[in-house]
């Protein structure tokens, strides 16, 4: 528990949202990144059976976004592969799934499904998620200067594009319970319209906040959503 | 009226094949980048209760072809990604999509269903069509000299691509009316092989035709046939 | 047969795996080629009446996880898209595919389903094939130092994107005899992954054999298995 007090020891400070910003960017990526992993490993349970194509969609549920918008702006440089170019991801990702589907007695999943437990994974995922969907709006106005189109069609494809992959693949295998998300856009993708363009409007097209500010409030208000929707229940969302 | 006889103007004293292609050149690209996004958000109306689905359908039904073989041609800088490089795309696109949707009492809709207001659009789309085949072969031959199969898959792509990757959404949703692009190829396929072959047989790989010549010519015939297909029901063509 | 003992005679004074190596690298890589294209244009004779579904789900059978690693790696140097980058692929391709589909009274068809002739041309695939992952093993690790993940996703994409991508469009057009690869991953998927996997941990993550050794290896055992299946039947792999 020490290390979790460590955490939150500049949250305490924080005075204004530029502070949250910084306190934000103390958060140990790699531990926001096995949890993340972990959450993502336990979706789609029905599939584990077919391990390949569990492993390759439940990677691309998180991944997938990321990926797709890489692709579409076809700069290695600044926006590469994450699974190609960073060593921590494939090596964390592919642990943490070998864990979460076959873990003797299949522990770790019943210790993930404990609800504190899976609700830090879940801010975990948010976490990272609103930090991509931020780095791509970011990206498009500095790669495509002057073009609305650009940070609002990449925030909201690497906010829901993981969303969209996993439910073409689950399509195919007919294992779709409810509509796509495409047919009838949940939560996932009105969130990631809603941070991308509230963060593109509030610090790229006008000034009203630094970006420093807009992301700190994109991130504060999907973690606050996160946490919330776990305690009462998506209804309330 | 009087814009249009502005337009028309310069046809008036074409003499020769490059003069043609001077006056096209003359047509305000983006009248026909209206035209061409009014005509593609009419599409598919039975998707329209599903906004998102029908926003990118159509979409790609336009500029899937461009994007598609812009992926293929991985040069941001000389085949960019339309939406994300070009401003006007982008808003142009959104606000015809918006009116041709959710106009009221759908007057937008009905007015261009008018046969001859949809002959125009039409004619716009297959201006915009003309003008990418003709540019992707371009560029093939300059990316790839001496390869005979870049410009005509990378012209063939750009003129039919659109079709096919709508007509795989379609078929997800249960909605493609006939036979897929691929299984039964229409005009569509057929249009895009013989004006990216032609363009390419004609001034490219033979110089019967400079370019100029080349390009008025592939353009006359495909905006001749849009008109007389209209006119004369297609089963002329 | 004259070039038949030709081509097989740097093999006899073969004395170690680099010689093996350079012996392989002799071979002819256009008649690899024309008996790749062979193979695999005699696939999927269900669709031959659809020919353009034909053309490219054979086309991308073959060279599917070439043109799926080339746009994920993002380096149209060192990874072109082969159809498009070299005129010899293109064209091979298109005359063996028309062979094959329209020669009259179909003879190269019924020539290519004698035994020892199609025994050659899946050698040839094999051939290919094995180059491919350990040219994309090599590419990634050299674009992706120090990442184990992308020497391993790309060798193994390279080695079975193209069954992958024929899967999903047979799929598509209801065609599928059995479970898609990715459900009940084959030989296909578990070869991919063994050459990938074994080469990179021969020669790059360890120096147990040089990189020459470790491919002349990789083909042979390839080549084998091929060859022993072709002659004892699947089971015996
Ligand atoms: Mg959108
Ligand atoms: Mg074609
Ligand atoms: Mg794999």
């Amino acid at each position: 528990l020490y290390t979790v007090r460590a955490a939150l020891q500049p949250f305490l400070q924080v005075s204004s949202l530029t502070d949250l910003y910084n306190a934000y960017k103390t958060m140990p990526v790699s531990y926001a990144l096995v949890g993340h992993c972990l959450f993502l490993a336990a979706l789609a349970p029905e599939f584990k059976h077919r391990f390949l194509v569990h492993f390759w969609m439940t990677f691309l549920a998180g991944f997938g976004g990321g990926t797709l918008t890489a692709v579409l702006m076809m700069d290695p440089v600044r926006a590469p592969i994450g699974v190609l170019a960073n060593n921590s991801i494939g090596v964390t990702w592919f642990i943490c799934w070998w864990l979460m589907v076959y873990s003797p007695f299949n522990i770790v999943n019943r210790i993930h499904s404990l609800p504190p437990i899976k609700m830090v994974t879940k801010l975990c995922v948010t976490f990272m998620r609103a930090n991509l969907i931020i780095n791509r709006v970011d990206l498009a106005v500095t790669m495509f200067p002057g073009v609305i189109a650009a940070p609002l069609i990449l925030g909201t494809l690497a906010g829901s594009g993981g969303k969209l992959i996993m439910d073409a693949i689950r399509h195919h295998w007919g294992g779709l319970p409810g509509p796509a998300e495409a047919s009838v856009p949940t939560f996932v993708w009105r969130s990631a319209v809603l941070a991308a363009g509230g963060y593109w409007a509030a610090c790229k097209y006008t000034s009203l906040l630094s970006s420093q500010e807009a992301a700190a409030l994109v991130i504060t208000v999907l973690l606050a959503h996160s946490l919330l929707s776990d305690m009462f229940g998506d209804k309330y969302t």
